[in-house]
Order: structure tokens, then sequence, then C-alpha cells
């Protein structure tokens, strides 16, 4: 069997600075913060990414990602912003494969700039585009 | 009363590509996608952002981004991983308020990088961060 990190932190093995914990997730300082304060929720039950997490769990850890975004603004941190993100598979930039939610505090002014590199540009056949998702929708 | 473009979407006096829809959350492609397939999903009822929003709305806008993530990997657009994110205020890049998740396909090898400029570095005292977020969820 192999390890996960974040389930040793979840059963206590591994050490971590819990911010939140519910029966449902917990919420730990990540330890390469990418602004002072960057939490990420974790589901307690192991889960590798969105394709295999129970959706109650998910909403779960969504609810706990909203609630650090108001701890954030409300704390001594004084946030003015906060994004949330998932990175759902390595082309998505996840590292760990336990499934987990960012919550970055963001301050006006920051030097920090999200999704850079990225062309935005006219989708050539947006109706199309459209369509795929929807086609893939109706095979669940 | 001012007007919000995602309200109008919703009440169907403005146009979009719906591509999921049921009845507490609407997903449409973004007009100004950074990959094609680039999503939205907003709650039917407005909220400016994280502060105002539902937490159950929440947690059905989050699950529909779990939904959305997997057709996205299963459709044409054969995407390779997903990010979601919520960009929670100004200083979080957050352009239109209403509350939205973005959910954008991946590919491996796209040149596209998320949270750019960022300095990793050690938090000069992350055990004093861990106890002011704790403080303000105290506050709750
Ligand atoms: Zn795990
Ligand atoms: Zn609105």
């Amino acid at each position: 069997m192999s390890s996960c990190v974040f389930c040793e932190i979840v059963d206590g093995t591994a050490p971590a600075r819990v911010v939140y914990s519910d029966d449902d997730v917990l919420g730990f300082l990540d330890i390469r913060p990418i602004k002072r304060g960057h939490t990420l929720i974790v589901p307690r039950t192991h889960s590798a990414g969105l394709g295999d997490l129970d959706p109650h769990l998910g909403s779960r850890v969504f609810a706990a990602g909203q609630v650090l975004a108001g701890a954030m603004r409300r704390s001594a941190l004084s946030a003015d912003g906060v994004n949330l993100a998932v990175n759902d598979g390595r082309a998505a930039f996840q590292t760990v494969f336990h499934t987990h939610l960012h919550v970055v505090p963001r301050h006006h002014g920051d030097k920090l700039t999200f999704a850079k590199g990225l062309v935005v540009r006219r989708d050539p056949d947006p109706d199309e585009t459209a369509e795929m998702i929807r086609a893939a929708l109706d095979t669940v």
C-alpha cells in the first residue's frame, strides 16, 4: 500500500498546523505557501482527485473553503480577497494525489498573478465546444 | 438597481452558451476563455462573492464543478486535468461580481501556468499564522 501524506496528517501520524477541523474535512497550512496563510482543505476520506471524490465530501470541502475565506478576511492576515482552487490531475499542477482545495489569501497590489502565460483568444467555434461538453454530460 | 450580466444570463435576457443547468446553478462558456471549454458555474440566486453566498448554494456550485470536470475529461475536448477556481474579491482578480466557479480544462504540456510570480518561501512564523486564522474562526 502506498503512503499518502495527507492521510497521515488526517490520522495524526504526520505533523501539520491545523486551522480547521470538522467531521468530514481537515484544513492545515500548506508547507510551501504561495502567500502567508495559504491553507489546504482535504476530505478525511482518501480520494486521488475529483473523479473518485464522494460528491457529498466535495461539498463539505467547498463549504470549509467558504468559511476559511471569511476567516482570512476577518483575521489579522487582513486578506482583501481569496482564491479557492482545486488542481485536478498532473496536467493541472496537482502534486499530492489526495484531493485538496487551496485557500489563498490575497491583498491589493500583491505581485501574485494567477493563470499567467495563457492567451485569451476567440474560440474558433464556441458552439461546437459547448456541444462537446453537453454531449459528455449526457453520458453520465 | 444595478444590472448583473450573470443574473441576465440566468433569467435568459442575455445570451450564453449553456452547458449545464440544474435547479440551483447554471454553467456556460466563458466569453473570454483561457482554454477552449473554459466554463463558468454560477448560482441562480445573486451573490456578489463568497461572503454573501448561501453555503448550500456554494455546495451546489462545487458539485456542478465536479460534474463538469468529469465531462471535460470524457468529452471530445479530452482534458488531461482540470482547474477549479473561485476568485473572490478584486484583490483575487474577480471581475464580475456575481459569484462564479471557473472550470478550466487542461492538457499535458499546455503553456498555461497558474500562480506565476509568486515566491514560495518560508513563512517566518507559521505557528503565529495558524493561530491568526484559528482566532478568526472563533469569531464566527
Ligand atoms: Zn490520502
Ligand atoms: Zn447576479
